[in-house]
């Protein structure tokens, strides 16, 4: 639907492993997430600043091999579909080179804080999702 | 499938709200994690020990409403599936009351560390997530 | 100083332990937290609601034993000192019984966030802490 | 005692921040884990392999500023004593400039896991520690 693509790395801490030595489920939500706000960040960090938030409404993640403390880790960030007030991402979670580690998706709503209510997404970044 | 319901408590933690000031969306598989283990622990404790680990393949959750520090938070945990190796749960994170804060599903293997592969569901289990 | 003393429980999460099987020895400063917010919230929640926040200027730990996940956690907070605008903490993690996991201590200062500063704690809470 | 630095930085996560907007005080030990992991990894990972662990039996922080979102972190570990068993860190953390945000010591242990007690520090780590 677009091809924008936006890949940063990982790197995993001793803390995100769990009693199995792996790095918990639970954790590779915090790696998108992780993966996400940099890509905010670093695209639309001033004109987000206190105006809006991303909630997320949804999410997924399909396990494929475990990460482990020395891993290379990666997340590369597209985007699956873009309406009015929300937009889905899909997430690999992979080593750069030939393995995926995790593919995810997360659907996610722009809200207003001071409205209390979903906004629709500003045209700046609805730009940019749409790789126009 | 099975009328086999858990239903356990769980407390939020100041370190669980992210800096919105809810609950993390991450942390939800946390919760989902702590109810599932209380489970296993509270069903099949003596039957586990050492013996098989039960790897997430899948995990997704619908964010229903934001949880917050003074909620007071239950895990319902239901069977969804139960295949040879592998069972499917699925989760109300609830209120006790009126509220859901969201739905979601996990798919597990039953994985033995030392034959390095999925291996069939134990009997007991099997019975109890049966409900037989 | 003060015979202040508060005693809460705490549930060990799967998540809490790491790669060796035993609770994380950051996580010890979750628990403390978690008493500490508890204790604020139980006792003086209507006073503080968005008006002040208490920042952690020091924390330490000695750890005496493994925490694993079945054991049955209490914290109990006591009041090492009360100065105008900081505060210091004693904590003992404890199984209620004979056991002692750690030892702690942690010191805050009360900050209005609007102010910017430090600023005295509120006699109500002095009073609290010091057991008048 | 011993002029061994080692310094390594840190990716501050959107899941560090607590509900004040701020690194929480108990990630600040995560930080250091990851430091200290870091450095055993690079410096002694073919020693340690499943051989020996380190367990931390005090830790302590003094926590100077507040670590937000986009800070540049670094942290830098020096060694303050070695003894038979036992060795002590002193962290520093810091952007790299003039801004420090914690200074923190832990005390560690050498443990076999094996023997299920405290052993002599592995010659070849304690002449790395004592940097001769």
């Amino acid at each position: 639907m677009s091809d924008f693509k936006y890949t940063t790395t990982i790197e995993v801490r001793f803390s995100d492993l769990d009693a199995y030595g792996h790095v918990n489920n639970a954790v590779f939500f915090t790696y998108l997430e992780t993966a996400r706000i940099k890509l905010f960040q670093e695209r639309f960090g001033d004109f987000l600043d206190g105006q809006l938030t991303f909630l997320v409404t949804h999410a997924e993640c399909d396990y494929r091999l475990p990460i482990v403390l020395n891993d290379s880790l990666q997340v590369t960030v597209s985007v699956d579909q873009v309406k009015r007030s929300s937009f889905g991402f899909s997430y690999l979670i992979h080593d750069g080179n030939k393995k995926t580690f995790a593919e995810a998706k997360t659907v996610m709503v722009c809200f207003d804080p001071k409205k209390g209510k979903p906004v629709a997404i500003p045209a700046p970044i609805k730009t940019v999702f749409l790789n126009q």
